[in-house]
């Protein structure tokens, strides 16, 4: 069998954990010499290989290389770019397919959630359609834990269990504070489409009395009258209430919270925020000195409050996507499977990118209690071992260590250049 | 010399080391049990005080004391309540000595910042002007970092650490995104009067190139333009720019920028936040997509990124305030007293709380660079070694372990309750 370099470029929103797969792509092709020759990232995704801008890994040490496992965000950085069909734009296909060749590279590993998986699927296509011989391996992330098939997805486990401190944290806070200031924190976290996130905040407490009081999924209608009457009930019956609120809780119709409508001075509508949308809703109509907190990006970079479970799924499905590529698989995503959930067990399976791609795994109704406001056992069993294990990174003057990578270009090979 | 009971108290917005200090004064007190009998805590501060409130900690055991080294919030609750002059209300005073007498209550340890060390004060004059016998030391805390005489504050190590942290992870984050992406990201921080807490997020960097690429501090006036022109300078020269935004942030006038002035769609003046205020001045003038993160209590309470530096200060103060009180000191506080920065050496000293009380440190001006954008060399020196060390609290199931305290209230001796 020839050697063939191998492409691996991380695609849409970075997580905590992303760079773990990265390190198993590449820690594992650097075991077979015999086969995988150079391993090229993608500056900035696939944009990198459109761009013939090819990262250079095996200037990187090894320990460089393994230090990306304790490093959030992107590395080589990542792309928001979505690949039209080969019949559509066929210009980018014949671009990396000249890329590809000019390079010698054999394989091509792509780490991203759903629209990402439909990108690498698409390239798989490149091997039959287009004549170039090119094994193409999914390899999964996303903070929403929402790509089917798999039993959850690298990055989610981090956040969830970010989410899950916090709340405590903060819950213990307000809590103390409650008597005369404070009664109402409401914390905002990622989850457009999905309440995967929000549902991990339920996981600081347990049962009905501990906080959070209030879980607000995008999937049950946010109703106004229903959700001030359980903020109201949990003042009294506690003393402060703690909501988590998902960026993506909506209204019947299906309008954003977050759409207060608002206007600044100048009159432009105000950027929401759902979390300080419902705190003024708290503040008009029942006069409660609240706080809130938009976690944003904090919660997809906390590497340093990352789970060592997922930690290990993401290190593991960056390198089975190797060794599958190198078994002779096409096409396919390494997944978690989950075999059972207390002991936590799990080994890796697969899954055809055709498709993996462009579907979203929702959550089950049956993970949200009846009243729309909390989880249920279900989902706490279903949660609980993503958010196990520490995996805190090594500190240096305070602060976590993290790579630093050279990312040394290669040298490009062909003469024009490539407007993305 | 008779045994008498002790009473402390937790005053003023909490943190994730103040029952550090709860440990440190109840663990030094069982140490002496010939001087010291009971530690009643007041129930939410002072005002457990007034209303014979008091948690009989003798019920706790040295396991759940212990635990409260790792617990962030305030463990018996605090308050936000000034006490008034002797003269100006002499009833809330003679409640105090009333509730004092009855317990047999001859210390008074009050953990709090600026506003509580001048209720600790006047409590100790109670002993002069009301001719009853009573001890009183002062504990400082604050995440502001604002108290006079002491180096640092008990709590401000930790949320340096937190905000240092989060800025590096999130501009990770944000640098992997930024070639087709998000470009500008904003962290909003506390300090509504002093840019300590922002100053810390010039940790996560070294030197005008590494993020953060602006700090926005109460102390500099905020001039819209100028702001403008180096976000558009940093996202030229990098491909992204990081801001940490002091909620304090103001324009020359004195008005907060996070007051912009907007209505909601029921035209109720919307609450600000000056991450999302910032960051939409970006958007309409640059056109940058931008996201923004508010941190609002988790800051405070991230016990789970404490600085172990921060820990052991805290617990320190609780100790030493109690040792005070039985040396014999009166109406102080103990103070941190820095003998070196690099390698990091310090002791305790004291401070007259007549002189503490209502006195705000400011951060010196020559911590802030010339440009008004980010700290110098010697705020670095002084920040570095409040951060320094880690100490992780235990784990169970995935989040923070934290101690669980049964709060027994001891039985009231007086006939009459009392209002607040």
């Amino acid at each position: 069998m020839a050697i063939k370099n191998a492409f691996y470029a991380q695609s849409g929103g970075v997580t905590a954990v992303i760079n773990a797969s990265a390190c198993g792509v590449i820690e594992t092709a650097r075991k077979h010499p015999d086969q995988i020759g150079k391993v090229y990232a993608g500056r900035n995704g696939i944009i990198g290989a459109l761009r013939e801008e090819l990262i250079d890994t095996s200037e990187e040490s090894d320990d460089a290389i393994r230090a990306l496992m304790h490093t959030p965000g992107g590395a080589f950085g990542s792309c928001r770019y979505k690949m039209k069909n080969l019949t559509e734009n066929r210009r980018e296909y014949e671009r990396l397919v000249e890329v590809f060749r000019a390079h010698d590279i054999g394989y091509f590993f792509y780490n991203g959630g759903g629209d990402s998986q439909d990108t690498a699927f698409k390239v798989s296509q490149i091997a039959d359609k287009m004549g170039y011989p090119i094994t193409c391996i999914g390899v999964p992330k996303t903070v929403d834990n929402d790509l089917p098939f798999t039993d959850c997805c690298p990055g989610f486990g981090s956040v969830a269990k970010y989410v899950a401190t916090s709340t405590l944290e903060a819950s213990l806070d307000i809590r103390s504070m409650c008597e005369s200031s404070t009664k109402v924190f409401i914390l905002e976290v990622m989850g457009r489409h999905a309440g995967w996130i929000a549902a991990a905040g339920g996981l600081a407490g347990n049962g009905r009395d501990e906080p959070p009081h209030i879980i607000l999924f995008p999937e049950i209608p946010f109703e106004r009258e229903a959700f001030l009457a359980r903020v109201e009930q949990s003042v009294k019956d506690y003393g402060y209430c703690v909501v988590v609120a998902s960026e993506g809780a909506q209204y019947e119709d299906g309008r954003f919270v977050a759409d207060a409508g608002g206007k600044d001075a100048f009159g432009h509508t105000q950027l929401g925020g759902v979390a300080p949308t419902l705190a003024n809703m708290v503040k008009q109509a029942l006069g409660y000195k609240f706080h809130w907190a938009v976690a944003d990006y904090l919660q997809r970079a906390a590497r340093h409050i990352a789970s060592a479970t997922d930690v290990e799924q993401a290190y593991t499905v960056g390198q089975k996507a190797v060794e599958m590529a190198l078994a002779g698989k096409q096409a396919v995503m390494p997944i978690i499977v989950r075999e059972q959930s207390s002991p936590y067990r799990w080994h890796i399976g697969e899954a055809p990118l055709s498709e993996v791609a462009n579907q979203e795994k929702k959550m089950p109704i049956h993970y949200i209690s009846d009243d729309g406001f909390g989880i249920t056992e279900d989902c706490r069993e279903y949660l609980q071992p993503l958010i196990e294990g520490e995996a805190f990174p090594p500190f240096e003057n305070g602060i976590p260590k993290v790579a630093h990578l050279k990312n040394v270009l290669a040298e490009k090979k062909l003469k024009t250049p490539f407007e993305v």
